[in-house]
């Protein structure tokens, strides 16, 4: 990694960490700020809004790579990286892996979230149970209208695959 | 199970494969359908609007939750159902944890989803790699002000915890 790429690195983290305490002034949410870098700009922001907007999703990650990708105009942010305060939880590196984020770089750990009274960490460990064995029961009901999906997507002429 | 639950259970799940359907005609994103129900009602419901929205995280449980919990007006939709078209992909499924949601019931499975070109399953694989061995690369770098968030978060007076 160049010298620049560190000192970009270490000054867009220290905005995301920046926003994290300012959100616990705010007492929006959750201690916890992110950013989205493209090509060496800031391009979102974002902080956690759980409490504020009544939204279980709207954590710090995915309340920027939603502004992001809405300013782009497109769903994903190819070659952008994403600046967290946080490691970011299960829902959120998903939200990063299907916005196509090149890359995540975070400051607190999973841990450091369990610390403040955040179950990233249990998370991380239900997510790869079998679905009969999580905490929140998940059940498979098999129905054959659900089949014809995979027909109907694949004969859909308008469809725009992502 | 009592045959009114498994009853309802399918009438709700068939419900969210419809809007898996329709969404294949309206072309607003992926073939996926969603529904909240509270007490035997439906709540909310979602479809897919990825390329519709411009946005990575509007799955159609996504969707739906945000939904449901802006009704609720709480993030939490303690006791609620989600009813997905197809099983939840790690950012859904982690959203449910999130909301509180009691129960989820799916019809297509991960593999389904990959069948019509969703990288689901392979989403499944990599979260629960350590943050080093994924293909997103994830970096962790630590910093004095981001230990400073447990103190300031713990001496928050007015903080709301989720």
């Amino acid at each position: 990694m160049s010298m620049q790429q560190a000192e970009q690195d270490r000054i867009f983290l220290e905005r995301a960490v920046e926003l994290a305490h300012q959100n616990i002034k705010t007492v929006s949410g959750g201690p916890f700020g992110a950013v989205v870098v493209d090509e060496g700009r800031v391009l979102a922001e974002g902080a956690n809004r759980v409490v504020a907007d009544c939204d279980p999703t709207a954590h710090a990650e995915v309340v920027a790579l939603r502004k992001a990708a809405a300013l782009k105009g497109s769903p994903h942010l190819e070659g952008c990286t994403l600046y967290a305060s946080c490691e970011p939880c299960p829902m959120c590196l998903a939200s990063a892996y299907w916005a196509h984020i090149g890359r995540i770089v975070f400051a607190q750990s999973r841990e450091d979230a369990e610390a403040m009274g955040f179950s990233d960490a249990e998370l991380y460990e239900q997510v790869p149970l079998p679905p009969g064995k999580r905490s929140l029961r998940c059940e498979r009901l098999e129905l054959p209208r659900a089949r014809d999906l995979i027909t109907a997507w694949k004969d859909s002429e308008g469809k725009r695959p992502y």
